[in-house]
């Protein structure tokens, strides 16, 4: 494993032995692993579970870790090719990246999508970009459509809840004041569909998942022995299901569009993950969650300080998973 | 000790047993004593001194540290139970706290007062609060109404100042371009009661120290022979003073009110400490204060810049006192 | 070696022996040479390489830093001595210094110049100020004047491109959309004079190299056989080149007057790199410049993305130049 930016990209059996590496790291730690190791992260973006956890990570294994910041005592970057830099940027990614993995032995970096062209964040080009300029391991930290760290935690709380392989996952929309980047939903979709589970998505009209993202996850579930379908029908979606996974997104309808994705979801209000949603059909539920989570918007307070909810254990795999990759970019094997 | 919140929760012999790890990690350094150990630092509110002595704790001992600062380059956290969250801040403490501590050995926070009511922040409900979500170790780096670390660093000041246990210490009010929290003021009242000095608080009308804190020293100074009491007298508290702890604080008559309390530190200007405070009835007497201070508005030049001061041991001190604490919570004994 | 303030001011021999040093800790890593010491940054002004960098070079040298920056996150600062402190500034340097230097073994500075009064920056006052505050090793990391740490990985990376001792060297202004500080084009003059190096400052009407700081730049060549001189005329001085170092500056007939310095520069759009620089005349010249540079402004991408340009090496530098200058200010000897 040369980089981490893609769970997908990764055979099965690649998954399963980081999860089990991820499990050995948090029973038998290996305190200098990666002793004078340096991992350098640049964040567009803010964070506090990635931020927090991939420096305990390289911490746990005795590696050190530098933090840089755009905009916010670094200098803003500028991404775009053949740019005339006469704007508020003063440094490219061109030189940024190449400069930054000179200092480290592993980059990790987080950059959302741009939110105003549903291709070009589909294409990933920003982070594709970055990841062309870079030859030490990359890590990313969550990018226009992905967050392959979130995932691979997801997965092994998912084994940890002891869920089964087949068992029915939604992935259902949450409201939110605002429009969210597609990346968390997006990863959660293609990681319960390369693990082999009945993947539903429930989410209102206005806010399907781009086709794309669909059509790479049925094709991730079919080789697992999974499935994908989509609906707005919450009864149906829910009865039976084991996982209920909550995630904010923008509007896809409506992409890029902070208008139209608003008018959309003033009327979505019952959005919102509430007891009643679990009580006929779905009473083993467990309540998945990437966090930070708006409570009382997204999911009430009865169901996050239940005994249905998994966000903090999940939260805490952060942790785990990101050494297990850690380990794998920078251990010798 | 399982938390380090509140000096005066601590045992007389417990605090001096901190005092007296604080002096053989000062002498005798122990730079593995916490090799493999993370501390989290969740910094509410800007810091200097504690920012980087906690780091460099840490890094004395051998341990690691991350800092996360809601609001920049972190989400802004909301404290308030049931709220509906559809403003600023992205995510709760409900959720931060433990997903923070899961990262990490010990969280050490700094979270302010909030200044509106006195009474709230009397009951230190934001670090309560905060505290009751902690499993791990937890370090108060200034709450509400304390500064457990800073008093801690102010004994061992007075130690190393050979100032004797029941020796007058004056703490005086002084000037500030706007109202300031207690915390402060409120943790060196109630460490040098603790102490057994005789404490003089020395504050204009309008400034009085909230009754409850009175109540608590004078209960911690009949305790260990010493006493409290309040004047707006200035030449009679420097008389015989060995000690003239500086600090601003907002009004307490006009708390939560900025103009009100404007209004009356208008006509304060003399409440900056200079060399003529001194010179009949205190002549060796020595001058604390925990900074960041404003020169000549709270203290003149004539006396930090003299013999009197010892404001920059007081604040090597932090380091020596952290890391005591930090040893006693995650050393093994 | 007590400081690393400016590179001037050591001994050819000492620089010598940095730059042996720097390249021997690239080529044999001692990866606990500074196992237990704690270096303290503090930041006035942004940076991305220079943090990054310093950080990376403890952490490879197996210590530990602590980052402080005024104004964000922590306190602003006050410099002016005598100044009442009822403005922004919470906490004067004269308490800050004194302190951070408590909390760590070497204090590494960036503060930039103030771009006002160009006596008052070239007396280096600022820094001048801090240096004198502090007792314990402080590395400048680019003052009003200088930035030591970048000329000394600037003298590595000539040596690497095998630059001949005496080999023509034109420092070339370039342009920019604002006034940037005199620092890095100072101590490239200087370094490259004190190289003995044949010196050539290329710039327009109105943005000459301060008197002073020709006088001194011929003085360090005179010693070492190399020479300085100053012209507008490009053909002139790239012919026979061997590395052209570009670098953005301000207007030293207009200092401190933003608009007269924009109208000046509004007309020389065309001292930008390019290609056509180098074809006739210095077909092997390499280029140089220090980063962040503003790409199709200062550079153009057919010059930066080509064999011509070291920037990324000269970059990379930084590291090894910076753990040398660490290593002997702190490494037991």
């Amino acid at each position: 494993m040369r980089n981490f930016l893609d769970l997908a990209a990764l055979p099965r059996e690649e998954v399963l032995e980081l999860l089990a590496l991820a499990r050995r790291l948090q029973e038998q730690p290996e305190p200098t692993a990666l002793a004078g190791r340096i991992l350098g992260l640049l964040f567009f973006n803010p964070s506090l579970r990635t931020l927090a956890s991939m420096q305990a990570a390289m911490a746990r294994l005795g590696g050190q870790s530098f933090v840089i910041t755009p905009g916010s005592g670094s200098w803003q970057l500028e991404t775009r090719v053949g740019a005339v830099m006469n704007g508020a940027a003063a440094e490219h990614i061109r030189e940024a990246i190449p400069v930054l993995e000179s200092y480290c032995d592993a980059l990790g970096v987080r950059a959302f999508a741009e939110g105003r062209d549903l291709a070009v964040d589909l294409a990933e080009q920003g982070f594709t970009a970055i990841a062309g300029l870079c030859r030490k391991p990359l890590v990313n930290l969550e990018s226009a459509m992905n967050h392959p760290c979130q995932a691979l935690a997801d997965w092994k709380t998912l084994d940890e809840l002891d869920v089964p392989r087949h068992a029915k996952f939604v992935l259902s929309w949450v409201n939110h004041p605002r429009a969210l980047p597609l990346a968390v939903p997006a990863a959660a979709l293609t990681m319960a569909a390369q693990r082999g589970m009945e993947v539903v998505v429930l989410r209102p009209a206005g806010f399907e998942m781009p086709a794309a993202l669909i059509e790479r996850a049925r094709a991730l579930a079919a080789a697992a022995g999974g499935s994908v379908t989509e609906t707005e029908d919450r009864g149906a979606a829910l009865a039976g299901a084991q996982v209920l996974y909550a995630k904010e997104w923008g509007s896809t309808a409506h992409y890029g569009d902070a208008e139209a994705d608003a008018r959309l979801r003033a009327a979505l209000g019952d959005w919102m993950v509430r007891k009643s949603w679990f009580e006929d059909t779905a009473p083993d539920c467990r309540l998945l969650h990437c966090l930070p989570v708006r409570r009382n918007v997204a999911i009430a307070d009865e169901v996050l300080d239940g005994p249905r909810s998994a966000v903090l254990a999940e939260a805490a795999n952060r942790l785990y998973a990101q050494m297990a990759v850690l380990h794998r970019l920078l251990g010798t094997r």
